[in-house]
């Protein structure tokens, strides 16, 4: 009965994610769990382990129905023993060095043996943080309902730092952001501690995030004043058991805004001294932390190029005081100037590839997973395999700013997928993406992976009740980028939605057809950056006013002749930045992956592609199957209803109502506008346009989510 | 064991409101409520009837812990039974005609009496709506357990346009908001419905409000458009069943903005055509629309000023085609003009009253309830009792726009009595405020109150978790004026936090203390509008830049021989707009009530209060008596710890932390600044000045909540 009332009163709303702890109902499972885990012994020392003690507390309560008694020692068979050898006699009585020495810093042990000669279920690593990663795996191995038998993990990640980046405004707005607004509250900051800040901990501990950037990369100076600071030294505190360090943005010119220095020149001393006594500043503030994120001389933002200075010039001005303490530099390597480039794909690379080697050893170069931007496909980008000497960070965008905002559900571990196994062949065959960023191909001490947070105040954080997914995928793709699409879809459905095996294998084909789905009904073929300007909200291919480069003719070049961008040798031989055999392989018409034609050669019309079809029927076609793809969706959806709550089922239901609306106004747009260079008809077995042109092209757009912050005191 | 899970899993995070249902723990009062509730009778031919038959089910389970049966007929005692003498042939065989008799559309009667000779409660109405507001009550009734036996309740609203007014913007972002940002989610409506919409619904019906204006006073023209109608539209269909009706802002110029004319001459025939195809066109969309709110000619809106016309052609421009619909407008007597007058509280009077008699028979005018703005006290408005022949709508502010934001705990329902209680002696003696306003003194067929709403996506709606308390004391004073603020919060009180007597003692007193506070730690002794410019968060006393009839020095006049603003003869002569004796009463330093005294008069700095001190002094010991209260609300709060639960007491003794934080520096600052001028000192025995006056002076404030509406496409 009062289960029913909390249904009643508490329907499901997404807000706790995958950390539900659903009560097991499958009785002989339950069974088996409570026979296993019958007592705890945890010693508490810290506050991350408290925070350990706190999870497994909440979590088996939850799933068990009762609660798992904490003792003080282990006295009998079935006791769960977790800590580090440091905190636990009992463990360190253990001969699990030889294990404990291949999980490093932050991997855990997590292994059923004998403790005081009895059978129990050992939870260890060499630190605190260790142990908090190790009870998250282990709570997931529950929530999965999977054996306890012969339980042995060993896990370590592979990347050092795995973080979130908020483009979160100081007035609370997110710029590209689509679940609400900001989750800081700067304003009732730091009196007021809001419990979702610690829940946003848990969360990304959850799946081993240790880093995060609260503020956006278009970036406010006033955040490194004190009476920012102080706020941001609150959110810290509360991160800090979790093992997550807290990043900010450092606007290059913040010396001048703030500083009331006449320049920002990062040669000129009284800039460099003014750095070195803002970060001592912070450390006052924040003892943990973990450095500055850096947009610089890129759409606007100031930079060292004001001052005629490298971008390695301004990153290690920011990063030399840093040292000291620990910090580091992520400098973005989305960079372009005022003046437009020929190919604005290539600009990084010519810009940044004969700095490397002249950065300091504690920064790190952002680099996005494509040349252009977050566009639903990309080949990866040219500088994954050219700057040896330089620590390259994997940035991915998490939040849909070119996906469908919030309201199209697309899985994008397949798309952080793509870029990781790409092969740069910089070293060879076998010289992947994910082997630069994790640093084991050019043996770095630095690496990263990053994703732009597509978090908000929404109640279910991310908007869409499928887009906790990405976040969730970020997480665990950056600890073990060798976890398939698949495996991670089953996690996340399992601890969020359902148990069942019929629904999971239904929602996890759904979840990986979506990448495909809106690459179709978006940009098929390698066509890209073809959406509205400025809110980037709909299809935009007429989009010809303002710079070039930030315009969609520039890209998609189309003519009577036919469509895509020359990036060959006859054009602008941007193939030259990817090593051989890629190179040859994209150079070549036959030989260049369809998915990614149109970005690399300008085609005929009447191309006969693979499929026998010219380039405009497979065009039509490849818009048309996103469509379908989405309509598969929508009636996959539907026959889960009875594995899901109603309030989370008819959400995804309605924007999956939304996301076909979409994808038919993307086909029809872009076929229609392209039809006026191929003065080919679309097919006669495809739907026709609803609409003329005309009526898309004037199709106006207010106030899209995702705003700007807006400038005032 | 679930409850715990229940209770673990969801804490109160104060989302339930007023309608939490708690389940109700003393057992006699259970079997007492068990005994007489053992079936319902319902014939739910209605969405409003339906809405009524789900929130008993909802309740009455949640409370009781087991569903009460819905069944067909009466068949036995102790059966509710719901309805109207048209909906339920029980019921019609009632003698209920007397009663019914005296309710009129809106009221209700709930009645224990023999249905069928069998001993049931009768719940029963003219209208749905009046049953729907009869099922909200009687629920009410339940959560304060009170007893069912005798049960005989009669009542009817006294204003019929029951009003919130939200300061929403289409981007979301709230004017004057604290509470997060606007719960309309433009972007996703129609398709996706938020739950939350229905819930607002509901907690709007539980305490009679019929009306919402959705959108911003300052308002913008695109609502207008049919891309946004059809979104307006989605949320009237789910308010209608709960008998809200829904309002728009309309912008004077919309005609030019949105359709394409030159002018918005409210005399030009293009223009009076445009706007009636306007309404046809909006009633296609929401057949109950409810009319619009307009803010016209007052800080820099448009209006029939530009083109040389009154206000009243203004408002009967937009009447006109609203007559046949049943629509009214609602037209804001918030008027200024460019050119600053002498005093800006006698503008509104001077400029309305001629007026008087000449707008259409739809349209009310909303008079703020003092004549400059929503101060923590201020003298009631003169308009009221000055337009004999004109609706005056009753306007309050529910958001704490200069109470203090969404921190400050402040009881705002004895500021509402204040002026509703307030006699205007336009007839004579108890020709009181809400006289005026209910429209019983002058015999007005329309009457109405609204309150500028507080409500934002914040997981508890307003913020402040006392907050809600005003959007509740709003509607129930809307409903009867006549009920005390006391009972006011006892109601409110046992529904949203706990039942205990002590608890609700201490609490209420804490509540009703609180707004006499905030008056003495912001503006003691009728001072008003020394706030920061632009945002009005903190003390700004010295704000003396700009438009002199926005600065501070304006109207506290502060200078070597004293304080205040002379409205006397001697002065603005604005006491003048009063009638008598309250005129004269005002206008004599003796007589007139000390709480108003630097409103109307510029008091000598050495003027012998009643207290025996001098005017000085008694400033000081307001402003300390203001600190002393909320230190001591601190003290209750803290007292009454093991009546609330742990997330909203933490939640609440943070922001009276925050509270006393603000009121020091409220405080400081303006002693400080006054000291300036009355070069005396502040006396020993009171806490000194904890900064310099400089200090105070140079603090900056970024990003206050409450922020504008950014223009762009």
């Amino acid at each position: 009965m009062n289960q029913f009332l909390a249904k009643k009163r508490h329907p499901e709303d997404g807000y706790e994610l995958w950390l539900r702890y659903a009560p097991i109902t499958d009785s002989s499972t339950r069974a088996a769990y409570q026979q296993v885990l019958q007592q705890m012994v945890i010693h508490a020392t810290s506050p991350t382990l408290q925070a350990a003690q706190e999870e497994l507390a909440l979590a088996l309560e939850n799933m068990l129905g009762e609660p798992v008694p904490f003792v003080e020692s282990v006295t009998q068979a079935n006791t769960l023993v977790i800590g580090t050898p440091h905190s636990s006699s009992e463990i360190a009585a253990l001969d699990l060095q030889p294990l404990l020495a291949q999980v490093g810093e932050e991997g855990f042990v997590i292994t059923r043996m004998a403790v005081q000669s009895q059978d129990c279920i050992v939870i260890t690593a060499n630190t605190d943080l260790g142990v908090l990663y190790g009870v998250f795996h282990f709570l997931q191995h529950l929530q999965m309902q999977r054996s306890l038998d012969d339980l042995h993990i060993i896990s370590a990640p592979k990347i050092k730092l795995r973080m979130l980046n908020h483009w979160d405004n100081l007035d609370r707005t997110v710029e590209r952001g689509y679940a609400g607004f900001s989750l800081w509250d700067w304003h009732n900051l730091p009196d007021y501690l809001d419990p979702r800040y610690k829940d946003y901990a848990r969360a990304n501990a959850s799946i081993g995030i240790n880093g995060v950037t609260v503020t956006n990369v278009n970036a406010n100076a006033l955040v490194l004043t004190p009476q920012y600071l102080r706020k941001v030294a609150a959110l810290a505190d509360v991160f800090r058991p979790y093992g997550i360090r807290v990043f900010l943005t450092a606007r290059f010119s913040a010396p001048m805004e703030i500083g009331g220095l006449e320049t920002a020149d990062p040669l000129a001393t009284e800039v460099a001294e003014w750095w070195a006594a803002k970060v001592s500043e912070i450390y006052d503030y924040i003892p943990d932390f973990g450095g500055f994120l850096v947009k610089a001389n890129s759409e606007g933002q100031p930079g060292p190029h004001d001052y005629g200075r490298s971008h390695a010039e301004g990153a290690n001005l920011l990063a030399r005081p840093l040292v000291a303490h620990g910090g580091v530099v992520i400098w973005r390597a989305f960079v372009y100037d005022e003046d437009v480039p020929e190919d604005r794909a290539k600009q990084a690379y010519n810009d940044l590839v004969p700095q490397d080697g002249t950065f300091l050893e504690n920064v790190l170069l952002q680099v996005k997973n494509g040349p252009i931007d977050f566009q639903p496909r990309e080949p990866y980008h040219p500088l994954f395999g050219a700057m040896p000497k330089t620590p390259l960070m994997l940035e991915v965008q998490v939040t849909q700013e070119y996906l469908g905002l919030a309201t199209n559900l697309v899985y994008l571990a397949p798309l952080f997928k793509e870029t990781l196994d790409a092969d740069t062949y910089c070293d060879g065959p076998g010289s992947t993406v994910a082997r630069v960023v994790d640093g084991t191909l050019d043996d770095n001490a630095l690496s990263g992976m990053a994703g732009v947070s597509n978090i908000g105040t929404d109640r279910n954080w991310c908007g869409h009740p499928f887009a906790a997914a990405n976040w969730y995928a970020l997480g665990r793709l950056a600890w073990d980028h060798q976890l398939s699409s698949e495996s991670i879809a089953e996690e996340w459905l399992r601890m969020t939605f359902s148990n069942d095996d019929h629904f999971v294998e239904a929602a996890t084909a759904l979840m990986i057809e979506s990448r495909e789905a809106v690459v179709d009904y978006m940009t098929p073929l390698g066509l890209h950056h073809i959406m509205a300007r400025d809110h980037h909200y709909g299809p935009g291919p007429w989009v010809d006013e303002g710079r070039p480069d930030w315009t969609s003719v520039y890209y998609h070049r189309a003519d009577q002749e036919g469509i895509g961008f020359d990036r060959t040798a006859s054009g602008s031989n941007a193939v030259s930045q990817y090593h051989s055999p890629y190179r040859e392989q994209l150079a070549d018409l036959d030989t260049c992956p369809e998915e990614l034609l149109l970005w690399f050669h300008h085609v005929p019309w009447q191309h006969t592609m693979k499929s026998g079809r010219t380039l405009w029927d497979e065009l039509c076609d490849r818009y048309n199957q996103g469509v379908e793809s989405v309509r598969r969706m929508q009636q996959t959806w539907a026959s889960l209803a009875a594995y899901v709550d109603e309030a989370r089922f008819v959400h995804v239901q309605s924007l999956l109502r939304i996301q076909e609306q979409e994808a038919c106004w993307w086909r029809d747009a872009c076929l229609l506008y392209f039809q006026t260079f191929s003065q080919l008809p679309i097919p006669p077995q495809y739907e026709q346009p609803a609409q003329t042109l005309d009526y898309y092209i004037n199709l106006r757009h207010y106030y899209v989510p995702g705003i700007r912050e807006r400038r005032f005191g």
